[in-house]
C-alpha cells in the first residue's frame, strides 16, 4: 500500500478582463471574470516540484488576455472554447482544460434620450455564466447565470407538509417567495447561437417563475427547468439551485394592526436551499461537463 | 479632571424591511434597510447602567414595522421624516432621532411583453438612501445614492501632474474611467417632491458623467455636482466620493501585439479615491445635517 | 422521451447555533453554522407539489436547536451523526442526510493572568468543518477547516516551467508563498476521537507546510496530504484547494532601491488556484462521502 | 451666487504592503493595508482639470513601498508620520496629508515546539489601526483597533426601559452579550511608545468588557472607554462603535424543553448599534485629529 496523488488540477481564477470594441466611435464593452484549470500529467509536480509539464498560471492568464486581442472575444462560450482548445492543443501533457466565465453587464448611460456613446452604467449584479470542459478532441458545454434575484408577493402556497414533534411552522395558501436564481444548463453539442440561447433560457425561466402559481419552492425549480427544456432542444439538463430567502409576515398584532401579507422581515440566515436537476430521460449523463462544477 | 460621556447615539441597525402594496391585484413593492439612532440624555445609562430612558431599539424595529403598516410608506425621506419625528416627540429625554434608509429596487417580470402583476427581478445593485436628522421642531434631509458603477471607455486623460523620485506613472490622452459613485446631496427644506428630485438629480449627474471630457476625476466630481446643484434650487450642497477603479492597458508586446486601448486588467485594490463637496456660496453650511454621516 | 426530476436535495441553510455549557460557573461556548439536507422520495413536491413528504426546512432548523438541548453537543462529527441519523429515521420518505457543521472558535478573555470564566474573545477566522452523510444504516464523515491563511517568507522556488510565446514570468530561487487552505479529509469509519484526530491532522499539515522547501505549490499540497495519511490510519484521501495568494516583489529600480525579497505587494485578484487530492492507493472510492461537496 | 469648491482630499486607498525582515534567518513580518489621503490647493483641479497640483496617487503607492524599504517600517504610528510629514513637506500645494493603515497579525507556525524561522499562520480577523494626520508642523494621531469579536455567555441584564405600544421585548436579567469592538483613541502627543501604549489599551479594554456585570451596552462602552483613559494619561479621548450582536434564546416549549440560557440563535440584521465618545473633561477637542473619520 501506498500514497498517491489522485484527481487535480490547477489554473488561474478570477482574471478579470475588460475589452472595449473600438471599430466604431460607438464602443462596446465586455466585462468578464475568467478562470482556467488545466488537467493531465502533473504528477511530477507533486510528488516531486518537478514544474517541465505546469504551464504556469501567469501564463495562462497573459494568454487571456492576448486572446481577447488576436481576435474578437465573441460570446463566452465561444471565448471559453477558444481558450480551452488552445491549452490543450498546445501545452505539453495536458489532456484537459476547463475555463469558466462570468459575464458582468453594462448598459449605456441615457443622455438626451439615447444611449451614449463610450459611456455605460453597469445594469444588476447578475451574471451571465458559462463552464467550458475540453477534452482531447471534445468540448462540454455547461451555460447559466447566477445572482437572479426573484421575488412574488402571492401566487405561493405552502401546506400538506408532515409534522413531528419539532414543528412549529403554521401552514399558508399565500406567502412570499423569493430567491436568487443559480441555473445551469448542459448543451448536447456547440452547435448553438449561444447570446439567442442564453436570452430564451433566461426569459423563459424567468416567466416560469413568474406564472407557475407554486404549492412548494420545489415545484417551481421543477417548472423552471422544465420550461427551458421544452423550448431548447439543444439543451439536455438544467440544474437550479434555489435558496428560499425567507420573508416573515410580521405580526403586528402586539400594536393592535392586522397585517394582511404586507409587511415582512427579510432575513438573511437561515434560508431553505431547494436544489435539483431536471433532464431529459433520453440522453446519456455527461460526468466530466460537470466534474468540479457544484453538484447543483 | 475627571472622564465624562462624551456625544453618543444608539439604536437599530439594518431592519430589513418589505411592504407590498396589495390594494390592487396589480402589487408593488418597497424593499427599504432601515437604521434608527437616537440621541439626548443618556448619562444615566452610560454611567450606571439606568436605562429609564434607554427606548429599546427592539422597540425601534417594531415601530418602523409597524408605521409600514398603519400609513402608505411612500417616499423613503417621507418614511423617514415620519419615523424621526415619532421618536423624538414621544421618547422621554430623546432630543434627536437619525434615520438612514436604503431602497433597493425591483423591476416586474417581464411575461408576453408586459410587466407581470405580483412578480419581480431585482435591477441593479444601485441603492436610492436617506439620511434624516430631526431635532425638536427641525427636519435635515440628505438624501443620496451609493453603488451606482460607471465606466467611460474613452474621452479620460491624466498628464501634466507633478513628478518626483517616486514618479513611475505615464501620462495619457486616453484612458478608460470607471468608479462606483456614492452621493449625498443636503436639501434646503423639506418642501421637495423627493421622488421627482431623487430621479432628477441622479440622471443629471449620470449625464455630466458621460459628457464631461475628463481631465482628471476630481474635475467631473465637480462637474456632477455642479450640474445637479444648478438644475436643483432645492439642494444646498452635493457631497462625493468616487473611488478611481483602475483598468490598466495590459502591455501585450511580450507576444507581439499592439494593444490600442482595447484590452485591460480590471484591479480591485489598491484604488484611487477621490472625496469632495460642491457647494454654493451662498447658503450657510448645517454641520447636524451631516452628523455621524461619512464626511464624504 | 420526456422531461424528469433528476437528483435533488433540500434542507435548512446556515444555521446559527450557539450553545453555552452552564454546568458550572465556568462556561464554555460552541459556535456552531449547521446546513441539514434531506433527499428521498421527493418526485410528488416537484411535480405538483404534493409536500406529504417535504418535512420543512423549518423544522429541520428547529430540530437542531432542540437537539443542542437534549444532550451535550459534543464534537462536531457527532452533533451531524445524530441530526443525520434522526432525519432518515423519522422523515417518511427521507433516505439520505447530510449534515454540514462549521465551528467558530473562542478563547477566554485573559483576566489577571487567567481565562475569565464566562467573557471570550473570537480566536481565529480559521474554521473547523464536518460534512456528514446518512444514507440508511450507513454514515460517511468528511473533516477539515477552512480559511487557515498561511505564509512562507522564503523556502519556495519556482522555476523550471515550460515557455511559450505568452510567457513573460520570471523564474525565481526565493518568493512568498500564501495561500488559504481548505482541506477535507475523509474518515474510514466512525470509531474516531474526532477532536484529537482533527488537532493533530491540523498541526501535522501546518508542520508540513512549514518545512516543505517548496518548489511548486503542488508539491506542497501533496506533502501536506501525505503527512496527515501516514500518521492517521483513520483517513482514507485528503483533498485540498490552495489558493496561491500572490506576494510580488515591488520593483523599486524606479528610486534606485534594491529590493532584495522585503518590500511586497499582495494581490487580491487573480489568484493561482492549486487543487488536488492525495489518498491512499488501497481502499475503494466513496462517491457517496462527497456528493455535493465541492470536488477539490 | 456661485457654485465652488469644498472642502476635499484626494489619495490612494488600500495599498496592501507585506514587509519582510530579513536580517537574520528569523524572519518577521508586516503585514498592512495603507490608504493616504492629500488636502490642499486644489481648485483647479476640480475646476479645470488642471492637475499641476496632483501628486498622483499612482506616486503615493510607490512612495508607501518606496519608505517601506528605505528605513524599518516600525510602529504603523512611525511609519504613518513619516508618510504624513513626506507628502506634506514635498508635494507643492499640499498642506495636509491624512494616513490610514490597518496591520494584519501573523504568529509563527509551531514545529516540534517551537515557532517556525519563516513560516507563519494568520491569527485573528481583528486589525490594529491607526489614523495619522499631519498639518503643516503639526501631528494628530488617532489610534485603535477593529473587528475584535467578543461575547459573555453572562453578567449582562437589560431592564428598566420604558415601554410604549411598540413594546414587546421581555425584560432579562441574564442575556449573551456580544459585540464586535472598533475603538478609536485620540493621543495626546507623539511621545508615546505606541507598541506598549496599544497592548495596554487593549487588554485594559477586553478587561473592562469581561469584568464589568452589564445593565446595557452602553455601560460598557463606558467602562471600556474609561478604564483606558484612567490607566493612559497620554490618551485624550476614545470613540467606541458596537454592534449588539443578538444572541436570542431559543424558545423550546414547542417540544417541551426548557431553555435556561443554554442555547441560543446569532442573529445577522438587524443589531443594535451603541456609539459614543468617552473623553477628559479638562482637554480640548482635535476636529482635525477626527477628520474624515467616522464619527463614531
Amino acid at each position: 500500500m501506498g500514497i498517491v496523488m489522485g484527481p487535480n488540477q490547477y489554473g488561474k481564477a478570477e482574471v478579470r478582463l475588460v475589452a472595449v470594441d473600438r471599430d466604431t466611435p460607438r464602443h462596446s464593452v465586455k466585462d468578464l471574470t475568467v478562470s482556467t484549470s488545466l488537467r493531465g500529467d502533473l504528477d511530477a509536480a507533486h510528488l516531486s516540484g518537478d514544474n517541465s509539464k505546469v504551464l504556469p498560471t501567469d501564463t495562462q492568464k497573459n494568454t487571456v488576455y492576448a486572446f481577447a486581442k488576436e481576435a474578437p472575444i465573441g460570446e463566452i462560450e465561444d471565448f471559453a472554447l477558444r481558450l480551452g482548445r488552445h491549452f490543450v492543443g498546445t501545452a505539453d501533457g495536458i489532456t484537459e482544460a476547463r475555463v469558466l466565465i462570468d459575464e458582468h453587464s453594462w448598459e449605456r448611460i441615457p443622455v438626451g434620450g439615447t444611449g451614449h456613446d463610450h459611456s455605460f452604467a453597469r445594469s444588476s449584479d447578475e451574471k451571465r455564466t458559462t463552464a467550458v470542459t475540453v477534452e482531447g478532441d471534445q468540448a462540454h458545454v455547461v451555460s447559466g447565470l447566477k445572482d437572479l434575484v426573484v421575488l412574488k408577493s402571492t401566487g405561493s402556497e405552502f401546506w400538506g407538509y408532515p409534522k413531528d414533534r419539532y414543528t412549529t411552522l403554521a401552514e399558508t395558501t399565500d406567502r412570499i417567495l423569493a430567491t436568487a436564481v443559480t441555473a445551469r444548463w448542459r448543451y448536447l453539442h456547440t452547435d448553438v447561437d449561444w447570446g439567442k440561447s442564453f436570452e430564451s433560457i433566461r426569459a423563459t425561466m424567468l416567466e416560469a417563475f413568474a406564472c407557475t402559481h407554486s404549492y412548494a419552492l420545489q415545484q417551481t425549480l421543477y417548472e423552471m427547468g422544465k420550461a427551458a427544456l421544452e423550448k431548447h432542444p439543444e439543451v439536455a439538463e438544467v440544474r437550479l439551485s434555489l435558496p428560499n430567502k425567507h420573508h416573515f409576515l410580521v405580526d403586528l398584532a402586539f400594536c393592535g394592526l392586522e397585517n394582511d401579507n404586507e409587511v415582512f422581515y427579510a432575513a438573511d440566515r437561515p434560508y431553505g436551499l431547494i436544489e435539483g436537476v431536471v433532464k431529459r430521460d433520453d440522453v446519456e449523463d455527461d460526468p466530466k461537463a460537470w466534474y468540479t462544477l457544484p453538484e447543483f
